[in-house]
């Protein structure tokens, strides 16, 4: 049936949907009351309409400044660096970080080289320039990948004359994890960064 | 941010979806292109428009027969019961069976009886009597749980007098499974149906 097939392939774009969940999704339109569908158009389409990057930070924003750059208590003279506006919204549920971020949009892959499309780096080198000095640290939180790896190494050598203080998130065993079932890279990293109790 | 709180509340009601993957969606919708976003519009849109169902079988159609009931060369003498139109399309897959099917569109709770609501079971009936006979075999291929087995049950007492082959598919071990790790019961199916070789 080429409606349904039509809307399956196009629930395949969406990201970690198999051939099988693309199938249930379209069988529940099927089912779905029309209002419903037409509900979920409308959300798609204020989404497209109403979000935008903060033009501060680059955290996705409905109006302007983020809730985050809105907020006049946030301590401006810390930035933790995230890859994505999702890294945000997770550091702001743990709820022990009070200064501002920067989201890159991306990560620098050591294959294809610094200038990756849309990596929001010379906002951040401006940031930093135009605060003439105000920034007293960069906190890099990419993930501890290769990608996030090598963008937390260009951004150290990037700002080193500039910023203070540039600091890496801790590697290391997640609270809850087995020590017997971790890989052995993040078990030397736990073991290099271990702490004095 | 309202908009996407919005998206994210009805992605929550796919069926399978978590907070974690309706917020990716909802990034996803983001970052795609508006022609992308309004494409789906368009798909979902269409599927409530144009899929119907076959006034045979009830499984999806796009324009009165489904493709099965259409065929000339399907066998009207078999009827293959199913659940869910989904099923339908496995067993078409499976390219063993050459009869017709009839989508029940739900299956009989024994909890709450045999008036399920939106059953298609008194179309089922009708259809075996409207035959006159001509319905040589009906195949109950609901699942084997509490509910299919209970449909499949009811069935088979209910069209007894009026079609001379009930069956029900085979209940055993998976191709490829592994029999210390199956469970009793279907272990207990598995020698209960064993065959001759």
């Amino acid at each position: 049936m080429k409606a349904l097939d039509k809307v399956i392939s196009l629930f395949r774009r969406f990201p970690g949907v198999g051939p099988k969940q693309a199938e249930r999704f379209a069988l529940y339109l099927v089912k779905a009351p029309d209002s419903q569908v037409e509900e979920l158009v409308e959300a798609m389409r204020a989404v497209k309409r109403s979000v935008v990057c903060c033009p501060e930070c680059f955290n996705y924003s409905e109006d302007g400044l983020c809730s985050v750059c809105a907020d006049p208590s946030r301590d401006r003279s810390s930035i933790c660096v995230v890859s994505q506006p999702q890294d945000v919204a997770a550091i702001e549920k743990a709820d022990t970080f009070n200064g501002t971020y920067h989201v890159l949009h991306g990560a620098i892959s050591p294959m294809e080289g610094v200038n990756s499309e849309g990596l929001r780096l010379k906002e951040l080198v401006e940031r930093v320039r135009s605060a003439d000095g105000a920034i007293k640290e960069l906190i890099i939180a990419t993930n501890p990948d290769t990608e996030g790896e090598a963008t937390a190494i260009y951004l150290g050598r990037l700002f080193r004359d500039h910023v203070p203080g540039i600091t890496r998130i801790a590697c290391g065993v997640p609270l809850g994890g087995d020590i017997n079932y971790m890989d052995e890279v993040t078990l030397g990293h736990a073991l290099k960064g271990r702490t004095r109790i």
